[in-house]
């Protein structure tokens, strides 16, 4: 019944490769599907201003799309000379989202940027940059431990995204751009590592949804976030 | 135990005057307690671009705070050069959740645009604005039935919002300015009249919350919505 | 002769409402006939950079109109990306116009900003602003001579603001905006409780005038005022 | 007792050079002083849209200055991002000064953009402006008169210019910058040949002025005027 | 001598992988050694305004650097509002030498866009950009000749670009960054397949050069240029 | 054959006029043939932050045209909101070629800007910016010498530029517009006073040019920067 023939709670093929740029603290490419986001983490000593001299750390992420990721050209964002509404809302919630899993005082006083890039979009390109943001903060936390810079590890969870949507009338786990294109109801359900929720975004359009429908993708999504976990520790170990 | 002495499920006074201003199709002040947000609907024959000769409507909203709406004195956006994006999240939400309950059909080739103006903030200003936005709307669309310009009622229900969110790790139904600042968990309910979802917007920080947790949240918002839903009713009688 | 059917040297009813926000340190709602201005006063310690350690302190203001305070919807201009000429233009006016009954030395190393957010309008903003502006900032100054962090009052006259103008070949007081969007020429008067004068901007469109006319519309300004100054006095006993 | 040592009612020595770039359809370099500006005239087809099919044309001014033609080098406008409160709104008085000499449906349906760009300021740019932009009109209308597109003279007066101001307690006519810098009160009168006026912008810093003060600057202004119109004339003949 | 240990005229090597997007009409990655650049390019019907119904195609390019493809991260250009000015520099750049290449009647009446984005930098972005975009364009044109949109080859020449300059007293092949940002001369240089060139860039930094020096560069930038064809025409055979 | 009628190594008529403003520094009103552009150095004790107690000084420069200095209107970049691409490139170019004459230590910690805007534009007009701009520069630093401020002359040269290229399939010397909008390769030859090289950039549109012609143009430009320097020499005299 789905587009790709994935049964109803079959996430697409995963995969993430580590250290794929030189220059970053810590870097993947996670692929979900065709759905493929660059994801690099950069250490810094400078703080945002209301964080200075506080004992505390940040993470903040950036969002961006090629401009050929999408089927047809979007145009650049630097060429329109602001970043979209769109944009804004999809890195606060990345930033946000990573920083549910973060001890800020263990990091201590440093800023990690998480930038998201995304080179080829087919669906859940947010979702995406979650999951692989977390595994770039990983690698970078990691050396900062490594040099002995940070001591308590301030990662306290795996963070990890997954969207779920009602297609066609049914729950179904993973909306490719397909399915996302023509769902009446879809969320992204952003958790730790222990089911434990950080974010829940549901939106219909056309339709509406009840308290069980919810109930249903938020089932479907705790089977997601568990093999994305897995996939997490799989690539950083 | 809330600073503002009410009961967990105890909603703030809410006041809906309309008519407020006469150059607006519809409009109202939406009073939430100390949250004052004033709501005008305008209706344009020009539509968006990709909406031409469709034969459907469109309604969208714009969102806004006076610089001196909140305890310190905001920049004004338009000093700024551009919409922040706080602001821009909460417009894209308003125009999203109120078309949620529009027959784009039946209302026609027009555009009705809804402006939320923040004239005191204490907590609630986009539930306030949805709640508040829908009772101009409301208004514009009567306008446009009495004059026959529209015959089919474009409405197919209201659209209320409310937050709700852990405090003091309770639950309790329409957070206040003190209560949001501290809640650890807080989300966004928005629903039609039949008390079905079209958007719920949940978010932890320093914190997460479990499915049970998310379920109280839920029968919260069922029963201030329910409230919100007669407020509107009774306003536009 | 006049649309309003107002005698030509007949004011709207004015009032003015003092204490209308929760959070500025002084606020009002000036209404000039079916023109409305929400006018607060803010105070800062901090300065613009070319006053620091200058022993003299700052009056400045903002001037905006909500999108629907007009007959057609107007633009946004936090989406358009700036201010336009016309509001600039307002803005320093009214800045520059309140520090003329302001003994910045007095005052101290201050800043006080007066917000001037058009609700409805219908001619003759600029002076509503002006004048309210005023009772906003007397409100905020009187906070500080009661904490005593001001002793002396550095409020040296109140200031208030008329337009006069060439209707239908007649001089007219306080212009409304069917007569504003007719006259020949208008002018707005802004001045010191004595009399003594601040600013004058006469501007002829298709038309010019003469000495003797300029005197005609001073003289009903000097009424205006008069009149003004005693509700602002009303306003703040 | 002017730094200069003129006379109260003495002008600085004036020069209008016309066809001074081989471009613009009418140019002039006219010298207040030490003051110069570069005007240029262009015709153009193109109308604003507010006047397309309306048998009537436009003129419109901009106004710019050379990053040094101040005593201390300014911020180019173009890197900053924007003309600041002060350019947009010396350019609007151009434009709107020079309209009220013109009989826009005599010149038909096009557009003349006067350019004034201060090329050394000492004071009084904006009068010059006036003064020189509209030789620089004059002359692109006659070239219109000359190639047959206009039949009847679209101009029906000279516009001119002059600042008055109170300095150390004299009326002054023509202020340069260092009394301009001092001056508690000061004006820009723009008026026709024959001394109607057009325009009339007083304004006081830390001072105030009466009726009787204003009839003298009135006076000078009138003398001043007189004198540019004349020279305007022989620049032109 | 050189950073890396190869020879004065010995290139970094080169891979060009193609078809590496799936929405993208030509897609390659160049790698010319730590130097990635990702190229694309899209058809589109639209052309520039300048161009419709002229018969003729165009060819236009954008170029972009990930966040976190330098050394240390760079500020999003869509987060500072604006392409600085190195990035237009580059991106004028690539287009102009692309187009060098292209018979545009040939083309016919459509736009084919290149985005050149930089996924990992270390010297030579703009001669990778150019040389891998051609290849891009390649493929997008082969697409539409297959498809019978075009019939005759409207690609005239490979064109492919490469940087040497004086670097320790000796002229060297093929900068990177660790030469590039020590060398007091660089050039760039582009050319066609047969050699003749298209665009000579050369710079010096707190030095000079001589006729014969560039004579030596340029003797380089020959060999260079054919390796470079050759691996665009194996990666596109 | 030329449209000017000029030999083709005939450079158009050279005039440089200092002190041409009294603010500036130092000053000068270059013309080349119809190519006038005024330029000023400014002498600044602030630095860029990367220079900031770094024992140098530093030289930059900004280019504009004003509006009407092109044959038709061109839209001014202060209302456009931004510098365009050309004339980025361009200020880049002047600042580039000026800093390679520079001794910056012997400068010491000081900026100089020269502001170079195009009065009139007959083609040439970057060239003329660099030739012109080094006048103003050594007009500035010779004020700084006569103070006593420098010590050591920090101009180690003079530094002029030439514009040559391939017209009607000649080699020409000092390109006018109507030669520079037909002409297939073109080329910016910016020298020291000996002939030394700082920066080439050579450019073909619709053609390509071989080594041979590359070094004819470079033969015209030694011909040309020795005429420049001539006429630098005599303006500082």
């Amino acid at each position: 019944m789905r587009p790709s023939g994935r049964k109803l709670d079959e996430m697409r093929p995963i995969s993430i490769d580590v250290g794929v740029t030189k220059h970053a603290e810590g870097s993947c490419m996670i692929r979900c599907g065709d759905t493929h986001v660059l994801c690099t983490a950069t250490i810094e000593d400078r703080l945002p201003p209301f964080l200075r001299n506080s004992g505390q750390g940040w993470v903040t992420a950036e969002y961006g799309m090629l401009p050929r990721s999408t089927s047809s050209r979007m145009r650049r964002e630097a060429t329109a000379g602001k970043q979209g509404g769109r944009t804004v809302e999809i890195q606060r919630l990345i930033g946000r989202s990573l920083r549910a899993g973060v001890d800020r005082v263990a990091l201590g006083e440093r800023q990690i940027t998480v930038d998201c890039d995304v080179i080829q979009a087919d669906g859940g390109t947010r979702c995406a940059s979650i999951t692989g943001g977390w595994v770039a903060l990983r690698l970078a936390v990691n050396k900062l431990m490594k040099a002995g810079d940070v001591i308590t590890d301030p990662l306290i969870s795996n963070v990890a995204a997954i969207s779920c949507g009602i297609y066609a009338g049914q729950p179904v786990l993973d909306l490719d751009y397909p399915e996302d294109s023509e769902a009446g109801v879809d969320g992204n359900f952003i958790m730790l590592a222990n089911g434990q929720m950080i974010e829940t975004q549901m939106s219909a359009e056309g339709a509406t949804y009840s308290r069980a429908q919810m109930n249903e993708l938020l089932d479907l999504a705790d089977k997601g976030v568990a093999e994305l976990v897995a996939a997490q520790n799989a690539a950083v170990a």
